[in-house]
């Protein structure tokens, strides 16, 4: 393949996870590197109201970057825009803010695209507890109600930030394959991020897609991790979970300030700093891998997957085609 | 005394907590009942924005019924109303919905005179765990922060609705004393919402307060409950917990139809119905005990305590001085 194919023709690449400063550049970006689709992040911490100016934000990017992305709330979406050329853009919550304390906003959101929701974001969430906490509960009565709506609407519960049990909770309320769509073993980089073996296999068992992450704080070695190493644990886990349940969710936070990283890790729950991944010394983000730091790399990783043996379709499936078959199953009301 | 005492006069009597449909007819129980203070809720589950509605009717209620009412922020503004012959208003949150995810608003709603906040709710807050959730993991990251802003800016911080651990918690962390402003001991009248001796106890050790509830619910027989069982029960905690420590805390929910009953059970959080304290059989309001139905029933209280025993500065500590005193300490900034 060649940034010169069709793009009709091109491999499917489908990105988990972005959260960037968006701009023209990364949508083009996208389009030279073939990506097909990427699950966007339009909420950390904002509440109702800003999540519709969130909305409208975007509203305003597919207006003038129509040229390049389209919203997609469906998989017929998601190929109708790669026939056309562009990426297809879907909304995803990091938190469950959005829905303040409201199970109706569930159906309210999904009305407007939004097709992934995390039931806690590194902090106790009304739903669901979030990895960076002491204590994990388990899934709240709340919680309970809103897995079942979610499941009714057709909106992916995501755990990728909440803590062990509430996540192996949620598998087992969760009555649709959820998805964890940015994380990586934690066996392999240790990470309060990352996700034990108990989480990974109850989540392949029941159905569910990992997203494997290229954030540099969830990679073994951080930013000195190499090619090599990610796509041998992409090998790893795909011999423990099955093919059909691994994919990618970069975690891509390109062309941010720092302002940013500062917002997800704060928020505004705390008077003092909350450094997350990050120390007093080393406060912002963290340096990209050298082999990733935009849409344009991802084939570079599809090219390493298969020179370290996987097959064709494998690749494909890893690269986009789990991602389709899960969006294809889960985006729908029941 | 009489209804005929001039004000000034009358002994302290000091509500803990109410939330009524209120009207200038209860406005007027108040005064008639010899009630100085009152602490009542502007909120359960309303978000920010929905509060300041809240705190804007009770502006025009404080301009329609100025000669019977009138805002308090501190102990002096209560002296105050005291001598003008008025009743005082203390607002409170029974949850803490209203700062939504903001640490800063604690601060702007203790300026708006916001002197009191529950945690969480029945329910598990991003705070605290509510009484009613299976499993309590204790205070949250975010709930620490929000203690030490509490105790900074001069709110109390109140865990009537909480569950055992996170209130065990929230009296360890506090370095001020906190109030369960309307419950009684489980070991009386055994109820999720009623509270264990070890939480009495650690309460009354850390120089918190305990109003004593009149709902039915919280009392032992219910609506059956006797006024001598009531007092009774006054004494024994008298005895455990101290003479300083224990107040009423009416829980009055006067003139409200049964779709506020299930708002407080509800909010916006499930789809299915929750019951609460009632049940699918029983869901409405409980039929008041027929000795307390009103703000003029306080004074037949005050006289079976003193029937029962009590020597009049007991019976005055516990129907008013020792919510006073609580204010005094309470309300002011660090």
């Amino acid at each position: 393949m060649s940034a010169a194919d069709p793009p009709g023709d091109a491999p499917l690449l489908i990105d988990g996870l972005q959260y960037a400063n968006w701009s023209r550049a990364i949508f083009e970006q996208m389009r030279r590197g073939g990506v097909s689709a990427v699950h966007v992040t339009i909420a950390y911490w904002e509440g109702c109201r800003e999540t519709l100016s969130n909305v409208g934000h975007w509203n305003r990017r597919f207006a003038e970057h129509s040229d390049l992305i389209v919203p997609a709330h469906s998989a017929a979406d998601l190929r109708r825009a790669r026939e056309a050329g562009k990426t297809a853009i879907i909304y995803g919550f990091q938190n469950c803010s959005p829905i303040e304390d409201d199970i109706d906003l569930v159906e309210v959101f999904h009305a407007l695209g939004v097709r992934f929701m995390q039931l806690s974001y590194n902090n106790q969430s009304p739903l669901a507890t979030g990895c960076y906490e002491q204590n994990d509960p388990g899934i709240t009565r709340f919680g309970k109600q809103v897995i079942a709506e979610m499941n009714r609407v057709g909106m992916v519960i995501d755990m990728s930030h909440s803590a062990e049990r509430s996540t192996l909770e949620a598998i087992e309320l969760s009555r649709r394959p959820i998805a964890i769509s940015h994380a990586n073993p934690a066996s392999w980089a240790p990470a309060l991020r990352n996700k034990s073996d108990r989480v990974l296999t109850a989540l392949a068992r029941s159905g569910g897609i990992l997203g494997l992450s290229l954030y540099p704080f969830h990679l073994k070695d951080h930013s000195a991790c190499t090619l090599e190493a990610f796509c041998e644990m992409v090998a790893r886990t795909v011999d423990s979970m099955g093919i059909e349940q691994v994919a990618i969710g970069s975690d891509l936070c390109q062309d941010q300030p720092d302002s940013v990283v500062e917002w997800m890790r704060n928020g505004r729950w705390s008077r003092a700093t909350d450094f997350g991944e990050g120390s007093g010394a080393n406060p912002g983000w963290p340096k990209p891998v050298p082999w990733f730091g935009s849409n344009l790399d991802f084939r570079g990783i599809a090219g390493a997957l298969a020179g370290l043996g996987f097959a064709p379709p494998e690749v494909a499936r890893i690269m986009g085609a789990n991602w389709l078959r899960f969006f294809e199953q889960g985006f729908t009301p029941e």
